[in-house]
């Protein structure tokens, strides 16, 4: 039986968060964006690959999927994963190099992915790098408006949860409100639990370097996202005046922004979002590009994904259990032993939506 | 009354194209597709905008608009034209920096600009820039794979038209080729009139500088887009090694990529579109930028509109007039005088839509 695409399903379900969330520069999050895209071929194997939005962009990602990619891959060789990607990228060229079309690339990306893993019998971590099976982990909230109670309430939950590593997000009207934060947090965790901020780009260059003099007395892992992730040297300016390990990847899309940021940006960690640049292909050219720069290999969001990805890696490094819990939309929800995250080691990406537990969210 | 966002209308247009058209990158064009947006504010006024895409994304941009923009615009104050381009730029931030997003950013920016200008009881060049109302103009084919004849058949249209500069697709599979339909380009139009060529990016940097020493002898006025857009760095080697002037803007979609192509690329000529990179608010932005550079400020597509941007500008450039006839489903298709476009002089941006010409190709 030929490998042809023969159909290529795409739904966007809009998820309500169990409460409010909110960072420096997204404002208030009520819901996330699930869009899943399942690819059958003419053989019969099928696949389901997704993306997610912090609760803007989901229909305009279907509306690519639907009207400009769909159609114009029935027929193509679905086991040809990266000629797939390829004649994506061109074929969206004029509107994509990053934004929407990204998004709609890494959800038929991860599809194909799903098939290509089953059809070899092998879990996703074994055919994406096969280093390992497991890695580090954190939690990271998106609490910048939490009082402080709340914020200590939500450290008390990750760590019963069995993580000892945990994020929080910076980036108040008023620094020391930021450094409260953070000695409160350290205060609570106590000093062996592994601690990272993130300003979601809303510092200038300058209030980063003083955020950092303030903050790094606290046993700060790495400092995300300061600046806004176009400014790759000012990343670096930041760097050399401070030493300070800084993080991102979760607002590039393309690999040319990647290539920029390793050159230029000295970054300490590499965060790619295989949901947002190109899917497993489009994180897989990331990753090994950190590689190359000898930088680990993190992730943001996706944790029932990207611990396969990670994982798999040699460089690999911190996967993030993010706020938007798609994984509890899934028949296995992120497992974690001795702190650390697990692959799931069945055949395919071991993403499988609990579909009804979904229905009701469908747009 | 009140300046608040009353209504914001989106439609989305498929108009055929007189013929098929093709560059080294794009493939095949048999559509052009149009989205229009019409804003109301309390008070009464209203201004339309619009962006246009080669053929695909147009169902993205319009999802854009009508899921995630216009809701939380409504009730903004409609002449903070400033304030609502920023607005725009952070609230679709994660999804957005560039691509889909730019074009639907575009529009509605486009859509209060001609409030604006109405408002002032000014067209659009004084509004802009006031530095002129006439710019230099060239005829620009999607014309890769028409045979000599055919393309020297253009030739004859775009001079007889009242052009005297003209633009022509190059990037065959053999360089040979396109050094053939160079030389039968230059020995028809003859030495007087302005030409240029564009690869859409289909080479590498050094099948470019290749390119370059086979037909500077042709005086070629610029090269666009010989390499991907995102190489900056590769566009300075080819500038370097062969001192030909470079020409690329089209593809770049914020603020951030005009910044990194002024101060690496070592282009001589900035070719932003305010149907992509954010409006006529992005489009300034550019030209700006260009200007600091000492660079002219061109344009790509919509001459209807950009007639007006360039001329008002003190480093006023070439007008491409597009071979997606925007402009002849407006009320005044584009005016040339003495070898030069002619700004329109009414309150606002001067492009109004005939709608009886374009129903028949809503979607
Ligand atoms: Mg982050
Ligand atoms: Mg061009």
């Amino acid at each position: 039986m030929s490998a042809q695409i023969k159909t290529i399903n795409c739904t966007l379900f809009r998820v309500p968060l169990p409460e409010v969330m909110n960072d420096a520069k997204h404002g208030d999050h009520t819901h996330f964006e699930l869009v899943t895209t399942t690819i059958f071929l003419e053989d019969g194997s099928e696949g389901t690959g997704y993306t997610y939005t912090g609760g803007k962009g989901g229909h305009a990602i279907k509306a690519i999927v639907d009207h400009d990619i769909a159609p114009a891959l029935i027929g193509k060789d679905g086991n040809d994963v990266d000629g797939v990607y390829d004649f994506m990228e061109w074929h969206m060229h004029y509107v994509g190099r990053g934004g929407i079309v990204s998004f709609a690339v890494s959800t038929i990306d991860i599809a194909l992915w799903d098939i290509k893993c089953k059809k070899a019998g092998q879990p996703l971590w074994k055919m994406a790098g096969g280093t390992g099976k497991t890695c580090k982990a954190y939690c990271g909230g998106i609490d910048l408006q939490f009082p402080i109670p709340k914020l200590l309430k939500n450290m008390e939950g990750y760590l019963a949860a069995g993580f000892n590593a945990v994020k929080i997000k910076i980036g108040r009207e008023n620094l020391d409100e930021d450094i409260e934060r953070i000695k409160a947090v350290r205060e609570y965790i106590g000093p062996d639990v592994t601690f990272m901020v993130d300003a979601n780009y809303s510092m200038t260059v300058e209030k980063a370097i003083k955020a950092i003099e303030r903050f790094r007395q606290y046993d700060i892992t790495w400092f995300e996202e300061p600046i806004i992730p176009d400014n790759y040297k000012g990343f670096a300016e930041i760097a050399e005046a401070t030493g300070f390990p800084l993080a991102m990847g979760e607002n590039l899309h393309t690999v040319h922004e990647f290539e920029y940021a390793m050159e230029q940006a000295k970054l300490s960690f590499l965060q790619p979002d295989a949901s947002n640049c190109g899917g497993i292909t489009g994180w897989l050219k990331a990753a090994r590009l950190a590689n190359e720069h000898k930088v680990p290999a993190c992730a943001h969001g996706m944790q029932e994904l990207h611990v396969s990805l990670i994982s798999a890696q040699p460089n690999a490094g911190w996967l993030e259990v993010h706020s938007f819990p798609i994984d509890t939309y899934t028949k296995r929800p992120l497992v974690v032993e001795n702190h650390r995250a697990v692959a799931p080691d069945i055949p395919g990406t071991g993403v499988e939506f609990d579909w009804e537990k979904l229905a009701p969210y469908k747009l």
